[in-house]
Order: C-alpha cells, then sequence, then structure tokens
C-alpha cells in the first residue's frame, strides 16, 4: 500500500518563511502565526493520512455502486465523512454568520493539499461543495443563503455544479436544459447533464445542485443562461429536506480513474429549481467561482504529484539493484539502494523540484486570491485572473507527468496496482480535462486574459518577478544560481508576448497556435520566480540561523536542479511560438 | 468503440517510396515488391482491424483468470489466436526450413506494428513465441531446433522468456534460481520468476519457457547465469506433449493495464530443464535476442501511438463546439467540427508528425536488423545496436505521451472507458518499464554503446546523417525547411557527444546524469533524418508525377511540423546535458 506523509515542515516554510503571512497585512492573516497554522496543519494531515490515505485504494477497486437511483459511496467512506465534517474542514474558510470558521482560503488550500493527496476521490465530495458555497454566498439572495449556507458550510448537506450537456462542455452556448418560471417564484427545471461530479451518493442528507439553463425568452447562446438551484429534497419551513424534487440519476460514468468519486448523469424533469442571482446571469455566476475552482484542480495535480513522488523516494531508498560508480554505498547488503544511480537521483529531483515549486505556487496564488477577496484589492484580482489559467494548466500537465515519472521510479511495481502508483496516475490524469481542458485554459489566457485592460496584469506580473529580481542582486551566489535564469526565462516570456503582439494582430491563429506553449512558457516563469523567493528565504534563513540549516541547503540544492534543469524548457515554448501558425494550419483537413 | 484504420498506405510509401526496398541489395527483399506488400499489409491489416481490434476492449474488462492452476484468456482469444496461426504470422520471418516462411524482419515489424495497435494484449502471445525462436535459432543444439523450431513457428505451441525475480529486474546478477545436473544432460531447475508474459495460458497445447538459471560452480554474478529450455510438457519421442514438467503458474500480476495478457508468477520446482547454447553463456543468449526484442517494444509505443491519433483524429472531426476564428466552417450546423481550433489541431500535428516519423524509424531499424543478419553486415549490426536503445526509449515515452495527447483531444469522453482511448494509455504505460526500463536504455547508450569500437557506431550514424544533408542541398526548399533544422539538431547531438567526452572522464555522473536528455535528443535527430528521407521522397515524386499528389503534399506539411516544433526541443535536452551532475547528485540522500 501506498505511503504519504503530511508535507507540513514544507507548507510551515512556505507560510511563515517565504509568503510571511503575519506580515502581509491581508485581514485575518495576523491571526494564522506559526503556531496556529502548526496545530491546523497536524490536525488535517492526521485526518489525511490515517483516515483517508487508507481508503484511495478501496474507492479505486470498489468504485460506487448504482442500484435503483441510488448511489452508495465504497466501504468507509460515510465514516470518513463524518469525521472531515466533525473536524469542521468544509467551511474552515467560510463565513462566520453561517458557521464557517472564517479562516483565509490559503488556509483551506493547504489543508486541502492534504485530502487530496491522500484520496482526491474522496475529497470531491467536500470540493464541489465548497464551490457551491461559493456560490451562493456571491449571488444568492439572503434567504437562500440562511436556508442553505449552514447546511453546505456544516457538510450535512452537499453541493454539485450542472454545466456539461451531451451536445456541449467547452461550448456552453449550446445548453438545452430549460427553466419554465412556474408563476410562484420557482421554476421547472428539464433536461440531461452528464459529467456530474459527486451528483448523487449516500454521504448526506440532501444535496444541493446548481445548474445552468435557459429561461424563456433570452438570447440564444451562452448569454441567455440562467443559474438554478435544484435541491434534491425541497426544503421545509423549518429548512429540513422534505418532497423529492424531480431529479435523478440516470447513471453512472464508467472512467479512468476517480472511481471513488460518483460521476452521475443526472436528468430534471421539471424539477423545482430557484433562480441564484439575476435571469440570464448564469455565466457571470459560473465565472465568480473559476478561479477558486481552477486553483483548486491545479492543486490537485500537485497534490498527486507529491504523494507520487513521497512514495517513489520511498522505493528508490528501499530497492536494491546494482552498485554506484564511486564503490558500494551499501557494502553489507547483495547491492545499492538505486537512489545511488544518476538517472533514477535525476528522476526523483524533476519530481521533486515541481512538487515543492507547485506547492509555492499554489499558496501565492491562494493568498491572492485571499488579498483580492479581503482588501478588494483589484490588482489582486486581476494578477490571479491572469494567473488562474497557468495554475491549472500548467500544474495538471506537468502534475500528471510528475506522477508518471515517479511510477517509473518503481520500475515494474509501478506498473501493479497494489504499489498504487498507477492509481494516481489515473486519478490525475482527468485533472488535465475538467473545470476546462488545459487547451480551453491555454486560450483563456491567450485569447482573453492577456490582453484584458491593455495587458495590465501581465504588466503587473513582469514588475512583480523584476522586483524579485532587483531585490536579490547583492547576493552573488542568488543571482547566478537563481536570479540570472529567472532573468532569461522571463526574456523568454517577454519576447512571446511581443511576438503574440506582432503577429497575432495580423492572424489570430499565429497567436492560438502558440497558446499551449505561452501557458507552459508562463509556467515554468512562475515556478522560477517561486523558487527564487524561496532560495532567497532559505539565504535568508542560514544567515540569521534560523530553522533547521539542512533544511535550507536542500531546499537551494532543489531549486538549483528546477532552475538548470526545467526552467530552460522556455526556450524550447519560445522556439515553438515563433513558428506561428503555419504548421500546425497548413495541413488540409482531410488529410489528418 | 474505438476505431482501427490499418496504415498501409503510409506503409506502403516508407517501403517502396523511402526505403526502397527493391533497390537495397538486401537478399530477399527483392522478392517483396509493391504488389507482394500490398497483399501481405491487406491481409494483416484485415486480421488487425476485424479480428483483433473487436478483441481489445473484451481483453481489457475481462482479463485473464487464474484458477487451480490454470489460466483462462479472455473471450474469443482462442478462436483469434487459431486465425492467426492459420495466418502464419507468428513465422512470417522464421527460416523455411523449419516451416517458417522466410520473409524479412521488416514485414514481420510492419504487419506487427498493426496487430499491436489493434490488440496489443493479444499480441504479446505471439510476440514472445518470436522471441523464443530466435534464441533457440541462434543458440539451440540442432535437436533443439528439429524439436521446438517447427511447433512455435506454427504456433501449436508458444514460448517465454523468465528473466525477474522477486529481487531483481534490472540487477540479473542476483538472480537465485538454481539449475542441478541430473547426470543424464538435463537439469532440474528450482527458483521463482516474476512478470513472465505469457507464462500460462490456453491458447497452446504446449509452452516452452527459456529460464535464466545458475548451473553450480559458475562465479556469482550475470557471468555465472545459463540458459535453460523448460518445456511446460515433456515432449515425447515423437514430439507430441507428454509428461507434465514441474512448472506451474503461481499467479497472475494485477495490472494497469494489458489485462488480456497473462502476467505470471513462475514456480519451477525441479522442473525438467535443457541447457540452450553453453554453460554460463546466458547472457550471450538473452542479448542476442535484445535487439529484436527492445525494436519491437518501440513499435508497440509507436502503435498506441497510432491507433490513439486515429481516433482523436475521428473525434475532431465530428465533435461539434465553438467557431472557427475565420468564421463557420460547418454554418448549417450548431457549431463548427473541433478540427477547426489551432490548439486542437496543434495537438493532433503532434500526433500525427510523431506516429508517421516513428513508423519510419522503426522501418528502418527493421532493414538495419536485415542487412546486420542477411548480410553478415557489421556495420549494420553495430549502427543498430546502437539505436536499439534509442528505438525502445525514445519511442514508448513519446508514444505513451503521444497517447495521453490524443485522449486529450477528446475531452471528458477521453477519460471514459468505453471510447477506448483510456485503455491505450495504460496498455501503452508498460512499454517504458517492460524489456528494461527507459533509465535502462539511456544507460545502455551513453554507459555502453556509444564509446563501443572507439565510437566508431556514433561516427557512422553522424555520416549517415551527413550523407543525407549532402545529397539533398541542391533543393532549397528542402533545405530551408528539412535539411537546416536537421543540420542545426545534429549540432545540438555532437555537442553533447563532446561534452560528454571531456567531462565524462572527468565524472562518469557527469555522462550519466545527461543518458535520459541524450537518448531523447539522439531521438530527435533521428525522427529528424527520417522526416528529411521522407520529404526528400516525396518531393521527388511530386517532381516525378509518381502517386497521389495530395498523400505527398501532406506528408511534406506533416513533417514541417515535426521540423519545426519537435525537433528544436534538441536544444533544451542539450541544455540539460550540459548542467552536468551537480543539480543531480547535489542533495543530500537523506534530504529527498
Amino acid at each position: 500500500m501506498p505511503i504519504y506523509i503530511p508535507p507540513t515542515e514544507d507548507m510551515q516554510y512556505l507560510l511563515h518563511d517565504v509568503l510571511q503571512v503575519s506580515a502581509s497585512g491581508i485581514p485575518g492573516y495576523e491571526e494564522i502565526d506559526r503556531d496556529v497554522t502548526a496545530a491546523i496543519l497536524d490536525e488535517a494531515g492526521k485526518l489525511a493520512a490515517e483516515v483517508l490515505a487508507p481508503l484511495n485504494a478501496v474507492g479505486d477497486a470498489e468504485g460506487c455502486r448504482f442500484e435503483n437511483g441510488v448511489v452508495r459511496t465504497p466501504t468507509g467512506f460515510r465514516e470518513a465523512y463524518q469525521k472531515m465534517r466533525a473536524g469542521g474542514w468544509m467551511g474552515v474558510d467560510a463565513d462566520p454568520a453561517h458557521g464557517g470558521q472564517g479562516m483565509p482560503y490559503l488556509i483551506y488550500s493547504a489543508t486541502g493539499e492534504m485530502f487530496v493527496s491522500a484520496n482526491m476521490a474522496f475529497n470531491m465530495y467536500q470540493g464541489l461543495t465548497h464551490g457551491a458555497i461559493a456560490a451562493l454566498d456571491a449571488h444568492g439572495s439572503e434567504a437562500q443563503k440562511a436556508l442553505y449556507l449552514p447546511k453546505l458550510i456544516d457538510g450535512a448537506w452537499s453541493g454539485t455544479m450542472n454545466l456539461t450537456e451531451p451536445q456541449c462542455g467547452t461550448d456552453l452556448g449550446l445548453i438545452r436544459t430549460r427553466a419554465e418560471p412556474q408563476g410562484d417564484g420557482s421554476y421547472a427545471v428539464t433536461g440531461t447533464k452528464i459529467w456530474i461530479s459527486s451528483g448523487e451518493h449516500d454521504l448526506t442528507e440532501n444535496i444541493v445542485h446548481l445548474v445552468l439553463a435557459r429561461a424563456p425568452g433570452g438570447p440564444a447562446g451562452t448569454k441567455g443562461l440562467s443559474l438554478f438551484l435544484v435541491p434534491k429534497f425541497l426544503p421545509d419551513a423549518e429548512g429540513r429536506p422534505g418532497a423529492r424534487n424531480a431529479v435523478s440519476c440516470a447513471g453512472l460514468e464508467s472512467k479512468m480513474g476517480i472511481h471513488g468519486n460518483a460521476t452521475c448523469v443526472m436528468s430534471y424533469d421539471g424539477a423545482t429549481g430557484f433562480l441564484v442571482g439575476e435571469e440570464r446571469g448564469g455565466m457571470r455566476a459560473m465565472f465568480t467561482m473559476m478561479n477558486e475552482a481552477r486553483l483548486g484542480v491545479g492543486m490537485q495535480g500537485l497534490a498527486q504529484a507529491s504523494v507520487a513522488y513521497q512514495n517513489a523516494r520511498a522505493w528508490a531508498r528501499e530497492r536494491l539493484q546494482g552498485r554506484a560508480l564511486s564503490g558500494p554505498a551499501n557494502p553489507d547488503g547483495p547491492a545499492d539502494p538505486i537512489l545511488v544511480h544518476p538517472d533514477v537521483r535525476r528522476n526523483l529531483m524533476h519530481q521533486k523540484s515541481f512538487v515543492e515549486g507547485a506547492r509555492a505556487f499554489v499558496f501565492w496564488g491562494s493568498e491572492l486570491i485571499d488579498r483580492a477577496h479581503r482588501t478588494k484589492d483589484a490588482d489582486a484580482e486581476a494578477l490571479i485572473s491572469l494567473l488562474t489559467p497557468v495554475i491549472k494548466g500548467f500544474l495538471t500537465d506537468r502534475g500528471f507527468e510528475t506522477t508518471v515519472l515517479a511510477q517509473q521510479t518503481l520500475g515494474g511495481t509501478g506498473y501493479t496496482r497494489a504499489a498504487g502508483l498507477e492509481q494516481f496516475v489515473r486519478d490525475a490524469r482527468i485533472t488535465m480535462i475538467y473545470e476546462g481542458t488545459n487547451g480551453i485554459q491555454a486560450l483563456d489566457l491567450v485569447g482573453r486574459k492577456l490582453g484584458q485592460d491593455g495587458g495590465k496584469a501581465m504588466m503587473a506580473f513582469f514588475e512583480t518577478v523584476k522586483a524579485v529580481l532587483r531585490d536579490g542582486e547583492g547576493d552573488a551566489e542568488l543571482k547566478s544560481d537563481f536570479l540570472d535564469p529567472l532573468k532569461a526565462a522571463l526574456k523568454d516570456l517577454n519576447d512571446a508576448v511581443m511576438y503574440f503582439m506582432a503577429e497575432g494582430m495580423k492572424a489570430p491563429a499565429n497567436a492560438l497556435a502558440g497558446s499551449h506553449d505561452f501557458l507552459h512558457l508562463f509556467g515554468h516563469v512562475c515556478l522560477g520566480l517561486m523558487w527564487a523567493r524561496m532560495a532567497r528565504a532559505s539565504r535568508a534563513a542560514l544567515e540569521a540561523g534560523d530553522g533547521n540549516p539542512d533544511f535550507h541547503v536542500a531546499k537551494l540544492a532543489t531549486g538549483r536542479y528546477y532552475m538548470s534543469r526545467h526552467l530552460p524548457a522556455t526556450g524550447l515554448h519560445l522556439a515553438r511560438i515563433r513558428s506561428g501558425a503555419e504548421s500546425v494550419m497548413g495541413l488540409a483537413p482531410e488529410r489528418f
């Protein structure tokens, strides 16, 4: 069975040495000092390692069962769900007025990483609820908030998001689900939704579906869409689940992974729904949640890579094959641990330097979300909006790749089900697809976010990096090992932007044919930035004699790997971008 | 259900326009003219598409069943096996003296690609037999050949290779299985072997195991290993399966994919075995087969990518989402096929240009094997020996990546079991691991092959590329689009070799820390070379008015994508190689 060790030391480092949360000036951050976060992370880590992780393989092997419209989750999920509920983890960042703990989103994100590493399929039940809470909090009426939020925040009820239909995933303008006004303020919702995560299950007494549908009289396309709240059981006057609504699960999808999560086909047969926000404001309400949801998926990519790396490392320490070049490292054994071999170590360094850089990126993104929400900082909002597709696309593409590399470390054993690595690979694979495929993330980045407000957010990002370059330039070792490579990568990013400005004007395909590579170029610069910030923090800590010097020396060594072996990929991405649309669009469609 | 369309047009093009097999001067090649290969490829394609492909999902869903020592293959496999046997496909390149058809290995390889695309798990039953035939043909006694080869070539009996044990995969020097002489010329073989593909099944009346084991008195390590033939049923005087031997299947591995193939734990309990070749000549006998076996696995990487690409293409033509930038391409429909979108097309071009380049590389490698065997050309032998780890490692790493990209084209549908793409991904994943993990391939390439005979084979490769560069330089378009990029990539490869010579001398870790990147750099140069050769052939055909001009124009367009978007990766690999071992080996082992 795979292991899982909560990376709380690394998280504490990020919160306090790198982000220095207590000094950030974000309301609420002053409360999360070193001791407070240590206690929170330890508790979450225990739940993850002791309760959720042992159920991961169980959920994969059993899957969810569908019988007569009822969905049963795998053995142990109900008990684990109650433990997660008892810990208050679902509402850790929710409004205290409705029973939440009012902590920063950053804390939700950090604890969430551990839950996802331990059991991604399980954590999706609460993850979707979290999205529903955010949507209702932002767009629900006061009455809706009063009725639904306490139940969702408490975990007594769960939530879902219903967008996709058989004929449309990306292109939501093709949605056919209809909502007819009933005259009493409610609507009758009719249609079929597919790919509904946690759409039906046995963990909660009620399920609150948020459904994109079309009310009469609206325009075609996405502008005619509204958001409706459709409870599985209609709450009675006291807010208890009452009459069964006309919404049901028509079947489960048979998938490559995340078997423990029920991915449902949902049938709405004139189900009673309530408008959330304004008619034809459905897309706006959806977009409100998008930053958080997509950041959450990027975090899943990191989380799977993190646990996969831990298992690869454990194997590399235990498995004895061959001898070190420099002479036996384990002379009394039949062979040396494979960790001695350069290519095994290269593979592990590739994984480790990605995981730690990615974690810093997710933490930074979460901090930006808190800053945007808690200080109404429009610049932070614009920056996280720009970075969101990068976090989602880059961390899931590279997270999946990292998980595959970790599986490779185990050789044939990695291909067996018992080792668990192959499940991490299958589970991680969905993160590149849902919440908008990574192709859509790249399109969002290049087609929408990059040029927004005259490219203001992109300029702000460049300034952010330049400030880090400036601040550290007096430190010669920091400069040579971290800042100079970052500067070179930033130049590649700048050149790519210039190319899009010049050539994208002539033909949009020139920009869009480079969107995938731009997202990855941008992602590498972000992780390079994170490593530069971590290197600076660790060098400062070493100089001040703070903390465990071995930790900081290791951090610097890991960062050097990223800068010298990951970051040069920016040059390849730039070369591809500059090759333009010709080779991409040149082949006649019928000759594919 | 996924589709499969035999790529016979592309294969014919490679055989006759690019390799020009009839004019190659290799004995036997003069017989495989355009009509002969058309007939062979059509027949094999029919078997693949009509018989094997429909069983691929069946094999995955059912897997093999193990009951009381007996292994039952999935529904339909027995009937399909008889059809494959009746077609004579297993012995297509085997010695006619023992019932084979005496065709080139190139033909076995081309037909095999189609069988693997259609049903990789199924084809492994005959693939392992093919390996056993090669081993016996090269090292068996005349009596062994006379007794076993006709049965194996006919497919009445099947073969296996037994190397791995629980404590050793890569490090075969740790093998514990023992073989005690019985005084009658036979040995009693005792030990446990794991990961034995096709180790036990119900397709044939007998199974011939080739087993690496240790006879008494030999040295420790690999030098003490001998190869033994251990039949499941001991043949009687007439060559009929007689007494049951003391070898049995102790269980099946539960794996990520290739469920239709029985991956067995094999117990040898004093089983009667017969020495193949000389005592302590086991490793040499194994290495004889290695080039072919590893080329075959590289081909599997290509084959899975090929069928995955076909399904991605079909989806991209059918799925309607969004509109083309240039205005509706399907104005009467609700949306345009997603093939119109630049990023979808980029993804498909990435797949297609890899698949066609990889196929050319496998064909070229197969031709080199034929040249080495049929003309005793030592230079060809040295070159294919050098290229073998590249074919295996590059085509399986990139083949898997391509299969994942194809799955991505289908979005959420790609994650469903019904679409079949996720099975291709799970099946393709093993190719990076078995027959020597890709890390071992890289080690073999850099640590052994590169410097062999003073680097003679590597120099010959450089000369091969330079000849192609020289021959085509009078064609300005060929030069700018194909030869110049190839020349730049070749310079990167040369620089990498120079780096290894200079820095690897100082510390071997400097070379080995770059072995993975060197293999990929080399692989890209090989595919660049293949595209340059194809471009030259297609430009010649267009000029001469030979064949379908649309085919050749498409070939050139596809090649341009490879040269401008795949090939620049050589620069990244070189940068990583040149960063040396410092960042790879710098982290203290206990801080991983």
